[in-house]
């Protein structure tokens, strides 16, 4: 049986979230893994995201990279406690900063790929650094700071 | 008759946007216009766009926050060449960089007011900065790096 994503260990509570909830029909379906220390999403554009000719509209992009790096946060802390993934009591994180820079254009015919690292785990906050690809190619880098709410 | 957005008044090729596509049902349908020399975004989500209780998921704000500064960028420039909004040929800006700092928590309940200002307009770079205010709350500050395409 292939192992569960992150997000789909989550209570019922964060079900609904437009990144990934599995309980929202048009959430983006966001899924995170362990891959080693880092983690790594990987993701298909639907035609109702892109920018115009074919590109993918970076806002959602962004929604991404959010939703990877602050599950990543997540599932970084329950391993930092020993704790299995999805156990009680779940410890909630948001979004406190996100810095994205684009270096080149992504297409919607491909999936990308995400590739997370803690950078920085302080008590609340836990800095995470990614990179996204698209085939071989690096077309953003991103920051996100997330906070244990 | 109520002057039209930024984003109603660009090509065709442009109107299957996510972020503003009047061509996109699917779209997030963003409307930008002057305010005196800032410019101002009034957007309310819809139930499909929350984190979870209640709360606007960050990376759909991010996408609010770039269409709304990118747009920006292209009406600034056709104002600094002084010409009409629209008029061809286009001006094409993409977003470089997005730096969003969530302060406050943002429920979708509201509607959201945007208001951007250009901080630095040079050849190919703009540099906008954004305030998200709910009611009368500072709830995040972004700054986006437009590059003409």
């Amino acid at each position: 049986m292939p192992e569960k994503a992150f997000q789909d260990l989550w209570p019922e509570l964060f079900t609904q979230c437009f990144r990934c909830g599995r309980n929202n029909e048009h959430s983006l379906q966001i899924k995170s893994f362990w891959d080693g220390d880092d983690t790594i999403c990987t993701w298909k554009p639907k035609k109702i995201y892109e920018a115009g000719m074919g590109i993918l509209c970076v806002g959602i992009l962004s929604t991404v990279i959010d939703c990877h790096c602050v599950n990543t946060a997540i599932a970084a802390r329950y391993k930092a406690e020993g704790r299995e993934l999805g156990s009680i009591l779940f410890i909630p994180y948001v979004g406190g900063t996100i810095n994205v820079k684009h270096i080149k254009t992504i297409f919607i015919k491909d999936p990308i790929v995400l590739r997370a690292k803690i950078k920085e785990m302080k008590d609340r906050k836990t800095i995470i650094s990614c990179s996204v690809f698209s085939g071989k190619n690096e077309c953003a880098k991103a920051e996100v700071i997330a906070i244990k709410a």
